[in-house]
């Protein structure tokens, strides 16, 4: 029987109950595929800081540290918003350990499920048009973590400034994740940059061209970020992949949650290059709703099958989930947030959808 | 009577043809208001590489320098893209523009029209939810022109970097650009960054906030870049003045045009402390229709009407032509881009539209 450890880092507002679902559907798995799980807790977030005074502990980091992956939950609120910015648990928790593991690669997949597309911001037709989109964000560089960052001068002439920096290594790998996945979707990648301003932009734009050298059979695009916050608007059925560095795939991943109008099944994976990732959902942890029972736990549980696919390799398992979850949808188990107004009383609570995944 | 005198850059694709719409009204504005508008035309853009070498001829910046206003139409076009990019179109004359006249407040509204609606990407209760938003854009600082900008290094850790930058000062005016402009609006200043991540964001929080306390009747806000864009799909109407850096307003900005679904209708400006502008449509050169006097001329012709409120000081003549152009609007003479596929025979051609605006 293969064991494989999880680090489980539930988090604040919605994060313990939905992750509950999550561990529910784990535990289906193990049953049905001969696998144990071997999943241990650790405080995370603004949690963390009430329990153990900072947002990610030591044993948590050395909890993760022996794990096989790490499924993450949500983190913050407005109860820790008034702390000083380094200590508030989105930075000290999230950005430290993406750094930490060098979590380079960030997969945000969003679509638009047939028979949800009137939950879509965009206009009927352009919902319906067969939105699915894979973000692949860098995630441990750019202007996040480029040096020098500072502050200097004095009066009205004092300024601050922070650099963003991408090697050609950086690049390349990013760039090779995109083009893998892309193989395995519909053979297009979009990178998107502001080649015609910034330098990083254009190594960013020659590597990636090197790089699609080795995939012939993958299409590459390249979109300035400016236009591609339009054209995900207008047609967003024209991208499969989209290449970002860390800021441009920051607002391009959230622009594309947003369009499916379905936060709550959306899914994201961290991922080093030894297979070791963190997987969250891509919704916050939406704490005017915490602890009513009332949260869609899908994120959560698509989030568990991404890690079994990518840091376990457990394709079948992922696959099966993926299914159930497709199946609830279509079964119309939903929580509230997905159903028309005048039909939230037939809501399905956070515990029901995840039995019926089960 | 008074004299103003325009540098007239027309440029390419759709420029000279929705210039000389724009003409035909400033010439009505001259005879109506007893002024005179001394217009003198230089080449600028790929018409200038063409005919004269360079994108920004000296003849054209000499030009503009004595003009008191610049008025722009659209530069760039494939033919020109294979050029370094130095020497390219955009940035060897737009940028060169702002940065040499210091045009460091740029403004782009963009709003749904009523009966409009139709043509905006999102859903028709958000399209029809009173959509009105003015972007007030640090034009002449941040990455773009931040320095050092470079690429060094060998092999694979060869790097490129850009530089993000900020000065109190630099800040300090743009938001009170932006202050100014919302308390002859709805009274609502929301300033756009990623204080979460970056320093100059930072800064950038803190002396908004310090404007913010000399406009005690405006309301301020501070939301991520990242979150702004979920927010111009989900729900436009909460906002009224959205304040950005140049990076982030570049983003902002054409999300907000595509929002509207009628990029032939939006005007920009970009001003310095003297008043000096240049002033542009915010669509690009369209080279695919040019020439077909088919294009929308509103977007230049309101552009001009910006010249004439914040260079020259004519409110009532910029007041008489945004009426003209609404009554345009609602008496339905509407270029094509505007119409149902149904109805594009009821098409106006450019210059009839110039002349209902007359
Ligand atoms: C919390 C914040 C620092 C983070 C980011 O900008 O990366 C978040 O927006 C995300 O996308 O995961
Ligand atoms: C052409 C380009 C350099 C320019 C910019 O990024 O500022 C354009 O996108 C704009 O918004 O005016």
């Amino acid at each position: 029987m293969s064991q494989f450890s999880i680090a489980v880092l539930a988090g604040d507002g919605i994060g313990p109950e939905v992750m509950q679902e999550a561990n529910k559907v784990l535990d289906a798995v193990e049953k049905k595929f001969n696998v144990a799980f071997n999943r241990t807790a650790y405080p995370v977030g603004g949690y963390a800081i009430d329990t153990e005074g900072e947002a990610l502990p030591s044993k948590t980091l050395l909890g993760c540290e022996q794990a096989d992956a790490i499924l993450f939950g949500s983190i913050g609120g407005p109860k820790w918003d008034t702390l000083p910015l380094e200590q508030r648990p989105e930075r000290a928790a999230l950005l430290t350990l993406r750094s930490h593991f060098d979590l380079f690669s960030n997969l945000r997949p969003a679509r638009i499920y047939p028979g949800l597309e009137a939950l879509s911001p965009l206009r009927e037709d352009i919902a319906k048009s067969g939105v699915d989109v894979l973000v692949v964000r860098e995630l441990t560089s750019g202007i996040y973590f480029g040096q020098p960052k500072g502050r200097e001068g004095e009066g009205e002439e004092e300024f601050a400034f922070d650099t963003m920096r991408y090697s050609k290594r950086e690049i390349r790998r990013i760039a090779v994740a995109a083009f893998e996945a892309a193989q395995k979707r519909r053979g297009k990648v979009t990178s998107v940059d502001k080649a015609n301003v910034l330098l990083t932009s254009r190594l960013w734009r020659e590597v990636t061209e090197e790089v699609a050298k080795d995939y012939p059979d993958v299409e590459l695009d390249h979109i300035y970020i400016d236009n591609a916050t339009m054209q995900i608007m207008k047609n967003p059925a024209q991208f499969d992949v989209m290449l970002c560095s860390n800021l441009f795939g920051d607002i391009v991943s959230d622009e594309c949650a947003m369009m499916t109008g379905s936060m709550g099944l959306l899914a994201s994976a961290s991922m080093n290059e030894d297979g070791f990732g963190l997987y969250e959902p891509a919704g916050g942890s939406a704490p005017d709703i915490a602890g009513l029972g009332i949260a869609n736990p899908i994120a959560q549980v698509l989030s568990a099958a991404m890690m079994l696919r990518f840091s376990m390799n457990l394709t079948d398992a992922a696959d099966a989930i993926e299914k159930a979850v497709i199946a609830t949808l279509e079964a119309g188990v939903l929580t509230g947030e997905l159903l028309p107004d005048d039909k939230r009383e037939n809501a399905s609570t956070t515990s029901q959808v995840g039995d019926e995944i089960v």
